[in-house]
C-alpha cells in the first residue's frame, strides 16, 4: 500500500509552460501540488502568489498543498481557500495567534498546516499538535529552491513523530528541501508522511520516472 | 513615427501557457512588457516575482519594464537587475530614500521609474524629476488587473507634462490602469508617452489586433 | 437656517456613564457623536473601539461619526460599518492607498472623510478632493483631549475652502481641538461645516446650554 | 477558607454603564477586576484603554487587573500604574526583552503579570517564574469575549503549576476565557487561583449570584 | 559680521581620538558641533548613538546640533536633551506627528530642527515653519560620509528662503552634505546659515586652515 | 593553561579616548574585544557602529567579537566581517531564520554566535547548537552597561554546558553583563568560556591588574 505521497514543488517547474509541467503532474505518480508562496518580506524571495495560483488549479488534478511563506498569512486565508487550495500550512514563525490561525483555515474547509524553520525546535507545536493536519519540517531555509538538505532534519521528524504518538495526534509530516531518492527512504523511516520534492524533479530527464522512483522507495 | 509605446502587462496573461503568450508580444506591434511585481504587504495582492520573471525573460524580445508594488525596493534592486530587468520602476509611497533608491537603479544599468498612486499629488516628484526616466501613473489602484479607469487621471497626466517641461526634464509618462482604445487617445493628447494595458489585451478575442489597434490610436 | 453642525466628542464623557452622556446629546441642540477611535500605535493613546461603539451606537440618535487614529484602517472598514457608523475618517498619514479607502469605506454605505494632522499641508488632498465627503482638520495635535487650538489653523481652513471651491467638490470641513465660543466664529467664518467640541462641552456646567451656545455662534 | 479567587472582566459589562457594573462587582464576591485592554494590532479587536480605566479606578474598590493585549507594552507601564492599576500583565509574545519588562511593571510598584497565548508552550517561562507573581493562561485566543473554552487548557495548567513547584515560584495561575460553573472546578483543580469570567458574569440574570456561585465553587 | 556658521560634522573625525578633534573644533572658527546619529533602521548605517554624545559633551565648548537619522525620534527626545544637545533635528520623513514632535523638543528646552531628504520638497513645511528653529536640507542622502553635493540643493535653499520670508519665520537654514570651498559662497547666497562639513574638514591637512577658510567664503 | 578567556567590553571605554583605552586592552592579560552594537530598536539605547568600529579595528590587535543588539541583523552580515569582526554574534529573539544567518556569517569567514535575552531559554538552541560557535548568555537585559548580574544565569549556564555536551558540539559559552571578580569563579565553574566585563574594568583605578586579576580567578 502506498501510504506515503510525493509532492512535486512547482516552484521549481518552468514558470513558460506551466500547464504542461502541471499535466505531467496530474499524469505521474506524484500526489499532491506543492505550492510555495513567497512575499520577500518573510523570505528573501518573492515567488509567485494569486494569479499564478489561479491558473494553477485550472488544470491541476491533485491536491493542492499551499505553503505560505509569508507574513501574517490570516489575511489572506479566505483568499486561499477561493483559489483551491486543500491544504493551508503557514509559518510557525510567522504566527502570533497560530491557535486562532489554525481555527480559521479550518472553518474554510481546509486542512491546516505549520511549517517550521529549521532551527525551530518541535516542542513550540506541545499545545497545538492536535490541532495540526499537517507539520512541514523544513529541511533548507525557506525561500531558494535547489539548497542542500540539512542533515539534523532526522532527529526532529523523530522527536516531531514520537510528539504525534504521544499526543495520539493524526498529524502528517511532510519533509521539504533537498529531498532525493538518497534520503528519502531515511526520511520516511524517521516518521515522514510527505515528501517535497523540488528541483530533483522538474530538472531530472524524466519526470516522471523520478516522481515513479521516488515514490516507490517511500513506499518500500 | 511611431513614438508612442504599448506595454502589455504580464500580469493579465495566461500564467499557464506565458511563453504563448510572450511570444505572441514579442510578434506583436507592443513595444515594451510590462512586468507588475506585487508583494502582498505593499498592495493586497501577491502577483509573481523572481523566478517567473526569469522564465519571462528567457523568452522576451522587448524591453523588459518591471513595476515594483513592493515595501522598501531597495533590498531588490540588483537582483531584478540580474534577471534582466531594462527599467525599473518603485513606487513614491514605498521610499524613505527616493534620490538614493533611483540612483541606486541606474548604478545597476537600468532606467529608472517612479510611480505614484492615486491620490499621490505630482508636486512630490518636482525635486527629482531630472533623475527619473519614468513616471508611471496609477490610474487604478494597484493591486489587481481588471479595475476602472479614473477620470482625475488626465489632470494628473497635464501637470507631470507641465512639470516636465518647466525642467527641461526627458521622462516619460507611462499610464497603468484601464487603458483602451476608448482612453488612448486622450491620455497621448494629455502628454502620455506609453499605455499599460492589461485585460484589455490578454482577455480580447484577437490579442494581435487589440495591440496594433492600440498602437494606432496612441500614434494618431 | 442652521446649517452649521457641533459634533460633540464622546472622548471628553464621563465613560462611567455614557448612556446618561448620549441621552444629553440627543436632546440637545448637537447634530452629530464625534468619535475618537485611538489604537496606542498611530497616537500615543488607546481611547476606546469597538465594544464601546457598539453600546454608544444602542443609545445614539444622531448621525455617528467615527473618526480612526488608528493604523491600517482598512482592516477594519467593515466593523465600524456593522458598529452604526455613518462616516468613517481615515487619517491621510495612516493610507498608502487612500483613494483605495475611501472608496472602500463608500461602499459600505458610509460617508467618507480624511483628517489632517497639524502639520499636513492641504495640498495632499488636490487629487482625491472630490472622493472626500468631510475634510477633518486637526487643531491640536491627535492623542489627547483638552489641549490648545493651533492657530495655523484658520489658514489651512482657508486654504481648503478654496481647494474645494476650485475643484467644485461638496466636502465639508471639520475642525477638530480646542473649539469654544472663543474661536467657534472664526472658524466658520473661514469656511468650517462642523465643530467637533470635546471637553469645552463635557466639562461645562450646564452641557446643554454650552451646546446651545455653540451652535447659535457657529450659526450667526 | 476562600483563596481561590474571581475577577469579573469588564469587557463583558455595559460600556454605556460602567459604574452600575462596577458598584456590582464592589458589592459582589468577586475579587478582582479584570481589565482587557486591546488596541488592534496585537489582537484583531480594539477594546478600550487609557480615557475608560481612568472611569473605571473612580469607582473600583477591588484589585484591578489590567492585561494588556497590545504590541510593544513598555511603552505604556507607567501611565498604566498612574491610572491605578494593582497587576499588570503583559503578552509573552508582545516582548522582545520580557525579564526587563517584568522588573520595569514592579519597580512601579505593580504586580507583574505574564499571559500566554493558547499556542505557547509553559516552558517558554523556565528562566523568568520566580520573577512573575501572575501568569494569565488564555483558554481562549485573546481578542474577543464569548468564545468557547479551549480543552487544553487543563493541562498547560498542571504544567505549570508543576513548574511554579519546582522552582519554588510564589506565582499564581489565573485562567481567562470561556470560565462558567462548568469548568471552574476542574480548573481550580488542576491548579487554577484566580477564574477570570466575562459574558458569563455580565449576560447572566442574576449577576451577583453568578460570581456568589462561581466563587463557591471555585473554593470548595 | 560672521553671521553665517559653520558646524563640523564629527561623523569624519577620528574615533579613536575625539577628545583630540573635539579639542581642535573649541579652538577653531567652527560655531557648532554637528552630530549625526543614525540607528540603521532610518538610514543604512549605524553611526554612534548616546555613549559616544555622552563623552563628546564631556569635552565640547560649542553649540552642540544633533541630528537624529533614526526612526520614531519621540522616543529619545528627553535623552538627547540630558546629553547636552542644543538643537534637535528629526527628519521629516520619520515623523507622523510633526507639529507634536517640534514641540516635545522645544519643550525640553532645545531648538527644534527638521531635516528634509534629496527627494522631499519645501512645500511639506509650509504649515510648521514658524515652529521650526533650523531646517536641514540634505545635500547628499543621509548614512555616509564622503558624497558629492545634489546640484538640485540650490534650487531648494531659495524655495525655502522664499517660504522663510513669507511667512515672517525666524528659521536658520542648514545644508548638510558635500559642502566644500567650492560651493560654501553659493549656499550662502542662495540663502544658507549654516554649512555643516564633515570629511572636507578632518581629512583636509590642515584642519583648523580648513574651517578659518571656510567660514571667511561664508561670510564674504 | 589558561584556556578561560576575558572581553573587555568597549561600550565602557572612554569614547573620546578610544585609542589609548584600546591600547591598553592590547597589553593587557585580556582575549577579546567584545563590541556591543546597539540600534535603538532591539534595544532602547544606540550605542555605536560602523564608523566607530572602523576606527576600533584601526588599533585592536586581538580576536574582535562583535555582539549585534539589531534587528534584521541579516543586512549588515557582509559590513561586521569587511570592517574586521572575527566573531559576529546575533540576537535569538532577532532572527526569524536563525539557521540561514548563522550560514551567513560563516560564509563570510567570521565565527558564528548566537545571543540569548535573559528570559529566553536555552532549549531554543536545540536544533542549531552543532551550527553555533559561540553562545552569548545575557546576564542582564541588553542595551545599558553597569546593571546587576542575573542570579539565574548560572543555572542557563549548566542547562547549555549539558546541551553542549549531549550533542557534543565545540560551542563556547560567553557571560555577559556584570561580570566581576566575586562571580567569575562562579561562571567559569558553571561552564562559562569567555568572561565579558565592561564597567568592571574600565571604571577600575588599575584597569591591566583588574584584567589580569579576573582572568587568574576565571583560570584558576
Amino acid at each position: 500500500m502506498n501510504s506515503k505521497l510525493i509532492a512535486p514543488s512547482v516552484l521549481a517547474a518552468d514558470f513558460a509552460n506551466l500547464q504542461r509541467d502541471i499535466e505531467m503532474v496530474n499524469e505521474s505518480d506524484a500526489d499532491w501540488f506543492h505550492i510555495d508562496i513567497m512575499d520577500g518580506v518573510f523570505v528573501p524571495n518573492i515567488s509567485f502568489g494569486m494569479p499564478v495560483l489561479e491558473a494553477i488549479s485550472k488544470h491541476a488534478k491533485k491536491t493542492i498543498d499551499v505553503h505560505l511563506m509569508i507574513v501574517d498569512p490570516d489575511r489572506y486565508i479566505k483568499t486561499f481557500a477561493n483559489l483551491g487550495s486543500n491544504i493551508l500550512t503557514v509559518h510557525y514563525e510567522a504566527c502570533t495567534h497560530l491557535h486562532r490561525t489554525l481555527q480559521a483555515i479550518k472553518a474554510e474547509g481546509m486542512k491546516a498546516g505549520v511549517a517550521l524553520n529549521p532551527h525551530t525546535n518541535i516542542n513550540v507545536l506541545e499545545d497545538t499538535i492536535n490541532d495540526i493536519d499537517l507539520v512541514c519540517i523544513m529541511s533548507v531555509n525557506p525561500g531558494f529552491g535547489g539548497q542542500s538538505f540539512i542533515e539534523n532534519t532526522y532527529s526532529k521528524v523523530k522527536q516531531l513523530k514520537e510528539l504525534i504518538t504521544r499526543k495520539n495526534a493524526s498529524t502528517r509530516i511532510e519533509i521539504d528541501g533537498g529531498v532525493t531518492n538518497k534520503n528519502a527512504k531515511a526520511l520516511v523511516d524517521a516518521g515522514a508522511d510527505v515528501l517535497v520534492a523540488g528541483s530533483y524533479v522538474f530538472k531530472s530527464t524524466n519526470q516522471l520516472e523520478t516522481i515513479k522512483d521516488l515514490k516507490l522507495i517511500a513506499n518500500s
